[in-house]
C-alpha cells in the first residue's frame, strides 16, 4: 500500500464532512467522533490532520468559500447576467441549499473568530466586485437607470438575495417566489422597463 | 422561606440564559452545564423544568418571537412610519444585535424541528403583515408609488432588513449604510421622489 498519503487531499475530504454535518445539525453537531465516523476514517486520524476542533472549523470555511467562487466563476462568463449570478445565490438545489446551510451554521461562530470573519469578509468582497462590475456594465450599455451607483446597488441586491436565501430556507417563501422578487427589484433599476418609450 | 416557585418565571429566566449563551458562542454552547452556570441555578433545577435539551431550546425560541413582538408593538403605534419599524430590525443595539444572533442560532436546528419553525414562522407572519399594513395606510394617503403591492413589498423589504442585519453583524457595512440602503429602497417606492412635481 503506498505510504504516501495526499495531506491536502485527506484535509477537504474532512472538510466534506464538516460541512456535510454542519448542514444538516448545525455546528454543534460536529464533534470529533461525528466528523470520523463522517468521513469514514478514525479519530486519531482527524486529530492527525488537525491540531484541534477550531482549527478544523477555520478550514472548513476556507474551502466553503471555495465553493462559493467556483459557482461564480461558472457563472461570470461572457454574457452572464447579473440576474443569473443573482439566482445562483438562492438555495434552489441541493449543493446551494447546503452551502447556505453551512454558511448560517458558522454565521455566530464567524462573529468570535477573527479568521473565520476574514474569510467570510473575503467571500462577500468577491461577490460584491462581481456584481457591481456586472451592473457597471450594464449601466455602460444604457440598460440601467443612470442614477444607479453599481457599487451602492451591488451591496443592496446581496442584501436582498442573502434574506431571500433565508426566507427560501425557513420556508417563508418558495424559490419561484425569490425570483419574483429579485426581477421586481430588477424592474426598478432598469433603464427599460422604467422608460418604456 | 417560600415554598412556592413561580414555574413560568424560573422557565423564563432560563431561556435567558440559554439565549445570551446561544448570542455568545452559537447553539453549541448550549449544554446543560452551561445554562445551569449562567442561569446561576443547580443543573438538577434546569432538568426539573425542562424535560430534555431540545425542550428547552423549542421553549427558549417562543420567548425569542414574545421579544420581537414587544418591539414591533412598542413600534406600531400611532404615527408610526415603515421606516422605524425596519430599522428597529437592525441589530443597532445590544439587545437587538443579541436577538438577530440568537435568531441565527436557532436558523439551522429550526429547519430540522418543525415547533421551532412554526414559531419562525409565526413571527415573520406577524411582521410580514405589519409591515403590509403600514404599506397599504401609506398608500392610502397617496405616499406610496400606485403600482406597489403592500403584500408584495413587504416581503421583499423584509428580506432586504434581513439581510442587511447579517451584513451588519458581520461588519460588511454599518449600521448607518444599512440605513441608507433601506432610504434608497424606500426613495424608489414612495410615491414623493418618484413624480416630484
Amino acid at each position: 500500500m503506498p505510504k504516501r498519503v495526499d495531506h491536502e487531499h485527506r484535509r477537504q475530504q474532512i472538510a466534506a464532512a464538516v460541512r456535510r454535518i454542519a448542514a444538516d445539525r448545525g455546528l454543534e453537531g460536529v464533534s470529533l467522533n461525528e466528523v470520523a465516523a463522517e468521513a469514514g476514517i478514525s479519530k486519531g486520524f482527524v486529530q492527525h490532520y488537525f491540531a484541534s476542533r477550531d482549527d478544523m472549523l477555520r478550514y472548513a470555511t476556507t474551502t466553503l468559500r471555495g465553493a462559493l467562487e467556483e459557482r461564480i466563476v461558472a457563472r461570470s462568463g461572457d454574457g452572464v447576467r447579473v440576474r443569473d449570478l443573482l439566482i445562483a445565490l438562492l438555495p434552489l438545489d441541493e449543493a446551494a441549499r447546503d452551502d447556505a446551510l453551512v454558511a448560517n451554521a458558522f454565521l455566530v461562530r464567524a462573529l468570535k473568530d477573527p479568521e473565520i470573519a476574514c474569510h467570510f469578509r473575503t467571500g462577500h468582497r468577491l461577490l460584491r466586485d462581481t456584481v457591481a462590475a456586472l451592473l457597471a456594465a450594464a449601466r455602460a450599455d444604457g440598460d440601467l437607470v443612470p442614477t444607479v451607483d453599481p457599487a451602492t446597488e451591488a451591496v443592496l441586491l446581496l442584501a436582498l438575495v442573502s434574506g431571500l436565501a433565508d426566507a427560501v430556507l425557513l420556508g417563508y417563501q418558495s424559490g419561484d417566489e425569490a425570483i419574483a422578487l429579485i426581477d421586481l427589484h430588477l424592474s426598478r433599476i432598469t433603464a427599460t422597463r422604467r422608460n418604456p418609450r
